[in-house]
């Protein structure tokens, strides 16, 4: 399955190189491009380099701190103790070829300069492009992970109404959901939640305060599991007591756009298509100009994937094992907001959804 | 305060430039200088820019969605709303000089590119080494930061011994400390908790896996808070039962290796020499060769803060108001490991201990 990944990266170039050289260097500018060619799920690997050849071979290059947790994969393993045993392991990783391939989008400026001043006879090739074309279609491991992340979100989404409490603050009801998805085999959050209340929910990238819950506001939880690398995100609006027949009207418009979107989507499709058929909906009702952002995105080992999205301006085409985000928003100033958000795999003759927790409307 | 960070970073350049250009691009690769000279303690603010002057004004360039966020710093604010439109401002905005200063660390090859084809009249220069140099000296609102990042680990710290419980699974006490984190305040987890039971704390890089705990089990904690984008870094190691002579004494050697790596810290020393003393302490023991990793790392937005550390190849002088952490461990595989870890602040005439929980040897 790793031996294909690096293949179908291979493949999907067209000025090929010789060799591809990934550098994950240390937080916070990672290449997680690392663990997608050596599956693995664990471990943080700072300092660590995968040398990828066209046969799909992968040959890792790891500090000592890194030996025992590098052997859980099967490939072949180089352990540096300094600097200068790197660069003379780097050197004859590709002494025999000429073109190297780098993932211009994750290595760092600094760390490139070094590398070319090491490598000075080679020459290097971007193969971003062609990492996130390959990264947006998952095969059957990626989407074993995926399917476990969307069942832990999807748990805990169903939750969310019996935690909820007069008074209680938008980061303890954070607290609880990461605390919920952990206790559920979640390794870590795939990203910060957001739990926000009241007009804050206005905000789509408000994350939590110390807000308290009061009656009539609504309440939106925006959080997905980490499982084995690969990450779920849902989005779920929930209202505190009774609702306004304003609330009522900008969560039906925000679900019946979710469901134009997932019956949008299936594989031929252009992601810029599912977009502006969302948005051309909202547009038509009462809230025109009240969804400011795109309708989703490819998900997978980062939470926002291989820069792809269902907006506008993607010159993406749909294709069967895309893994997408459905997440339709109308967000008023003052008043508050509503974002429905599942996530979905797309196939030959739809869209199949991989989180099936309840988007019924609910005053809890 | 802002102003003066912004005017330390430009007085510790030799080379100086007219201007500095921070882009912040996208997770998993982040510039979080972004967050170290707007003074912003939420957000994510993707795609956005911070344009740094000699007299310390910082001008922010932002995509619409941000726009709300932004507002909360004080400064001048663009608004963007597409790429052509970013595109301008940046242009407009260093149209009247010639060096531009960037991050080589924090920018990705493909983003500098991107700046070069635009802005092709400019020269560039690496700022990265003096944005670290910066940052290694925390001013006052940092300080309040990690004080409240350390405070809310200690408490948590304190709490371990009554969570542990005959057959608890390590990613159960990992949840449990993340929840207790940030019920007590923290915005998130620093770094993703270790909890580690048995023979698995031998590998200082294990997270979390589902192992049942068991008497005579070492559990070992490392973890942390984030605090207004501020960390902190602690490590606990306790004893699940009744030690046996082996686990005594290494803990004994541990907590005797960090008191003499404490003592070693103060302003005017070199930051190698607190790694050799600490380093020569074990190696004089019966564990010599088991203490497998530096001594300590500078602390602040990043975890491992500009890449500074207590190791014998580090060309630091510890100065005042620098914070690092404080971490000897001995790890024997097959039997376990023994860290204990704890942040000091860099003071004229000694280290100030910002965590105070217990170190004391446990059994629990």
């Amino acid at each position: 399955m790793l031996e294909k990944r690096v293949k179908r990266i291979f493949n999907n170039i067209s000025k090929k190189p010789d060799v591809i050289l990934i550098k994950n260097a240390a937080m916070p500018v990672i290449d997680d491009n690392f663990f997608y060619v050596t599956g693995l799920t664990h471990g943080i690997f700072e300092g660590s380099y995968a040398v990828l050849f066209p046969d799909g071979q992968v040959e890792l290059i790891v500090p000592q701190l890194e030996e025992e947790t590098a052997k859980k994969t099967g490939t072949k393993i180089i352990v540096y103790k300094d600097h200068s045993e790197l660069n003379k392991i780097l050197k004859n990783s590709v002494s025999s070829y000429e073109k190297i391939g780098l993932n211009f989008k994750g290595i760092s400026l600094r760390d490139f300069l070094k590398i070319k001043n090491l490598l000075s006879n080679f020459d290097f090739f971007d193969v971003s492009d062609s990492i996130e074309k390959t990264r947006l279609i998952k095969d059957v491991i990626e989407l074993n992970y995926i399917r476990e992340a969307c069942k832990i979100a999807d748990i805990v989404a169903d939750k969310i109404p019996q935690i909820v409490s007069d008074g209680i603050h938008e980061y303890e009801l954070a607290a609880e959901i990461n605390y919920l998805m952990q206790k559920n085999g979640a390794d870590k959050t795939a990203f910060e939640t957001i739990s926000s209340f009241g007009k804050n929910t206005a905000e789509p990238h408000y994350t939590h305060g110390d807000i308290k819950l009061k009656k009539g506001d609504f309440v939106l939880c925006d959080f997905g599991a980490c499982f084995s690398k690969y990450n779920s995100d849902i989005t779920r609006t929930f209202i505190f007591g009774k609702a306004s027949d304003m609330q009522k009207e900008m969560y039906k418009v925000v679900l019946e756009a979710q469901r134009i979107g997932f019956n949008a989507i299936k594989s031929g499709v252009k992601a810029s298509i599912v977009h502006d058929v969302v948005n051309s909906y909202i547009q038509g009702t009462k809230f025109k100009g009240r969804f400011i952002h795109s309708t989703g995105h490819s998900l997978g080992i980062s939470v926002h994937d291989s820069n792809a999205r269902f907006s506008s301006n993607s010159d993406i085409l749909l294709e069967e094992n895309m893994v997408f985000t459905v997440e339709p928003g109308i967000y008023i100033p003052g008043l508050g907001g509503v974002r429905i958000e599942d996530d979905v795999l797309v196939k030959s003759k739809g869209a199949e959804a991989l989180t099936k927790s309840s988007r019924d409307f609910i005053e809890i």
